[in-house]
């Protein structure tokens, strides 16, 4: 495997790829790789010729108060987890070469950040998408491959691909859990140990809806109400907000029904999780 | 010379030129083509194998009130001219189809937007990055051509372009003025006769700036001052703005220097007219 920290230097190789005629899968990512990030790697690394993983903790993406300065990060230990999932090519940028002074432009996709996530932090998706478009413009990858776990940024995604017609196939990929449930993320590693038990109740409130989805429940109030009746009985639980709308148009929902994606954010301690399920898909 | 109006096709052309290792210029434009328009295809033909031009009277660039409804459309002339100077591909793609229900992208370069022109026309630069990035995405070419005559647009997508890492070279393109030296522009046709004798003052009063910076004046206020008594001089003319900024940063400028950029907008009649000249470069 590769390690490349200039832009220059790796839209050189992006462009002697696409010149070779193999195809790049692209897997970004804020490093702190977990098993979630290693099963987008090896889905990559199943699609394309070469992937290429970024480890980028992207600041523009961060609100203020936000957990920027104490995100995890250990390149060696990301380098060394990707190359065994199946990455070719690391790509790890400075902060000051991806925004140099001067730099003003950003990618704003209205209306599906404003909700959810987007509605509690601010600028975030617009961060999220001005840094994915730069990367795509760098790495000029056939493919990008995005947990289902970050529901709403992939579905951003998606729309800012199709609105700039991008030459890019998003694929979504989906949650990895632990064995309780708990989605993977790096933030879970902020857990004590109550913590750690309390949040499992954030997936077993999401299967709850999908077992009564099955079961012939259409009512999205009532299962949202179950849900934070399951999620405050624990003790270091504080909901953000738990929502159902449409998986891809971020839309508001009636009631429940195929491709309906139930999302919730969920303070464990001081530790912000997201989660969700996509109705008819799991 | 092959006229496509699909996307899809346009894209599916693009690949294969890139596939075939063909170099492909880039002309996007409004149509109602003229020397300014052909001076620009024969540079992009000078530079790269194949020639794109598109022509699309982009919606989302207009504000309420300007002249997007009676603006000149004649794909079959503008098809001819194109051809003539050295056009392959025309792309003339449907409204609906560059904004289908439901997009709601944009991109803003801001900082340089908010000022010259952006002052007075908001959210004109958001609607022209969001459709040259779209463009871009579509075409996929290896270097874009834009005339200097729209100053601030071409600063804008050359800051775009470097924010968003595409591989895209933006080349500038000298303006061409006619015989007086009125700066060619599609809406000139709207001009009486005697506002279009009175346009003329526009390239006169930067010749005067030119011909003082040449003799070592370097006070801004002063020749700004010296333009507006030349244009104001004539019947017909009200000026909207007059500015000197550093021709790349758009930044403002506390004197004359090589790399500024004066530029002005004026309503002839009711038809409004922009110029510039950079200085060094005349």
């Amino acid at each position: 495997m590769e390690t490349v920290t200039s832009i220059v230097e790796m839209k050189r190789a992006a462009g002697s790829l696409r010149r070779e005629g193999r195809t790049v899968a692209f897997v970004p990512t804020m490093g702190a790789l977990h098993e979630g990030h290693l099963s987008l790697i090896r889905e990559a690394d199943a699609r394309a010729d070469v992937v290429v993983v970024s480890v980028f903790v992207n600041p523009t993406q961060f609100g203020p108060g936000e957990d920027f300065d104490t995100y995890q990060r250990d390149l060696k230990r990301d380098s060394e987890l990707a190359e065994a999932a199946g990455c070719d090519i690391m790509f790890a940028p400075e902060v000051d070469d991806m925004y140099p002074v001067g730099s003003v432009t950003q990618v704003c996709v209205s209306g599906l950040t404003g909700k959810l996530c987007g509605a509690v932090r601010p600028g975030h998706f617009d961060g999220v998408c001005t840094v994915v478009a730069k990367l795509f413009g760098i790495v000029r990858p056939h493919l990008a491959v995005f947990g289902q776990k970050d529901g709403q940024q992939v579905a951003v995604i998606e729309r800012m691909v199709a609105d700039l017609d991008m030459s890019v196939e998003i694929v979504r990929s989906p949650t990895i859990r632990e064995p309780d449930g708990l989605a993977m993320s790096s933030r879970n590693a902020n857990l004590s140990g109550v913590e750690r038990r309390d949040a499992a109740v954030l997936f077993e409130s999401l299967k709850h809806v999908v077992s009564r989805y099955g079961a012939g429940e259409r009512n999205v109030e009532r299962v949202v109400s179950e849900m934070r009746e399951m999620i405050e009985a624990r003790e270091t639980t504080e909901i953000q907000y738990i929502t159902a709308v449409d998986a891809s148009t971020l839309e508001d929902v009636d009631e429940l029904g195929e491709s309906v994606m139930v999302a919730l954010a969920v303070f464990v301690g001081t530790t912000r999780l997201i989660d969700n399920v996509v109705l008819g898909a799991e």
